[in-house]
């Protein structure tokens, strides 16, 4: 399998857009004029919510599946996620007719494990805060054999999730426009490591920021230490997508050295940044996937006069979950 | 004022695409893998939710509004709408300083008298079910002079509305499609009539159909009888950006002509619609908007093997609904 030990490039980048063309969506770059005004300044928002599965992640999941060679294919492949990559690799697998196995938490979303199931992966559920997941997935693979999908430390992966800056850079020079910064929201770091690559280049005057929730912000407190800190093993959020032990090693080798920092927001800026999104975008937007319009809407960075980038990296959030936080509105304005 | 009697053309529609660039949204045309599943087609929807104020009605308002003089401008508008229209008029009006008072069902959704209002137009409220709205207007007109924005009934307006044709040929060209069938929700028919101008010309072979609500569907029984017939006064739907007593003159007249045939769907498929374009595409789209795509997944116009173009027409939807029809969803699937 092509090197998992060597760091991510933005050839590498564009090379996973040529594979991912025809795949993935092109997901449009919008903007809102009553979103601008809340946020004062120019906010551009990628809508990763509608990739086939509802997120970025088949992005990197096909760049690394489709170039398992016909032994790998035949023997399989197992993942680990809290949901989205889950769906990822399921939905990757069936198209490439691949068997997958996916670990999931306990306490994953019900639409993320039913999605999961829907694509014909077979779903093994562990309880997040007792097992291991890395442990439970090793486990798989001695009784099961196949290749592990990680969900981000792995330069393949890296590089698929990069086309997302990829097509900002295109669709920003479409528009005659150069942000100012582009914030992407972070759970292991390989979308915010992937865009990174190919926008730092485009742009070197941008900056590029990580975005976290409270508690979750593993990515920001490393970028200021400069090693990989940890989160506390009963930090909650929120954002079920972006729950990981600490950064990979390979992604924050990347984000060390390309981000302008780490933003970090408070799980009510999220929820108050999906009930914006819904109310003033009309876009679904999951908790993990508003986390960086929540650093922009609540002032974490300023956009005051400034053109800003936000990735909306997914959707997939439960029904009840989402008629709550909708139904808890401030009357209505614009 | 630009002549209000004459019928409205293709090349009238082609002069409002100019009229109406960088003031109007160039809306996304969207393909989702797990709602052509569920269709047994290819379903691209044309997401109007996403222009300012949310709805399509900028479009038809701007390109009459903007044509305006000095004097006119100076006098100001006056509107009668449910909605949507109320919402684009006060936005045109705010947007080229004229003065707007705004005419509103007293039932209309609290999302969009406050929208309008936000706009700093003034909203004047009647009893739709007591009182007629056309006679309210006129007697703000006589009292305070003006011009009068019609919904629909008017050339201009309905140009406006056809440039949401006019980009939908232009985005298939692009992506090498010829669509089968259009779908376009329909209250007094401005928006279909306008789009169908440019789409029969564009594809002969294109089938052009409106959608409306059980109940209101006065336009789908117009088409049958060839004369203009009326809604039911006491007709109820959750549709209520398509509430009209019966179809336009002016829009009937190009209707009768151009149109395939009016599909009518129940409020329950339109509830599933909404309900769907949340779980699978992540699309905030409010009952009127939905009636397309309600006619497609409900089978009143069968999908399977062709491509269907519906065009989702906008998004101003009570959250507490939203909340409501999203969380009587069937079991997560895609």
């Amino acid at each position: 399998m092509p090197g998992t030990d060597r760091l991510p490039t933005a050839d590498g980048v564009r090379a996973a857009a040529g594979r991912l063309a025809g795949v993935a969506v092109r997901t449009p770059l919008l903007e809102f004029e009553a979103i601008n005004r809340l946020a004062g300044g120019r906010i551009l928002i990628k809508a990763e919510t509608f990739q086939p599965v509802g997120a970025f992640k088949i992005r990197g999941a096909w760049n690394m599946m489709v170039q398992l060679d016909e032994d790998a294919r035949r023997a399989g492949v197992v993942a680990f996620s809290s949901g989205n990559h889950a769906q990822a690799v399921a939905w990757a697998a069936r198209r490439l007719g691949i068997p997958a196995t996916i670990v999931m938490p306990h306490d994953a979303p019900a639409v993320k494990v039913a999605g999961t199931r829907s694509y014909g992966a077979e779903v093994v559920q562990y309880d997040r805060y007792a097992e291991d997941r890395e442990h439970v997935a090793a486990r798989l693979l001695g009784e099961k054999g196949g290749t592990m999908v990680p969900p981000y430390d792995d330069p393949l992966v890296i590089e698929g999730q990069g086309t997302v800056g990829h097509e900002i850079v295109a669709q920003c020079a479409a528009a005659g426009v150069i942000p100012d910064a582009v914030i992407v929201p972070c759970s292991g770091g390989g979308l915010v490591a992937g865009c990174a690559l190919v926008l730092r280049e485009a742009w070197p005057r941008t900056g590029v920021y990580s975005a976290e929730p409270v508690g979750l912000d593993d990515t920001a407190r490393s970028l200021v230490s400069g090693t990989r800190e940890r989160n506390a093993p009963d930090a909650r959020s929120i954002c079920d997508a972006l729950a990981v032990p600490t950064p990979g090693r390979i992604t924050f080798e990347v984000n060390r050295r390309l981000l302008a920092g780490g933003l970090v927001v408070p799980d009510d800026a999220v929820r108050s940044a999906m009930e914006v999104a819904f109310r003033l975008a009309r876009l679904v937007v999951e908790p993990g996937g508003a986390v960086g319009l929540a650093a922009v809407l609540s002032g974490c960075l300023k956009a005051g006069g400034r053109t800003v980038c936000v990735v909306c990296s997914g959707g997939n959030v439960d029904p009840a979950l989402f008629a709550g936080i909708i139904s808890t509105a401030p009357a209505p304005e614009e």
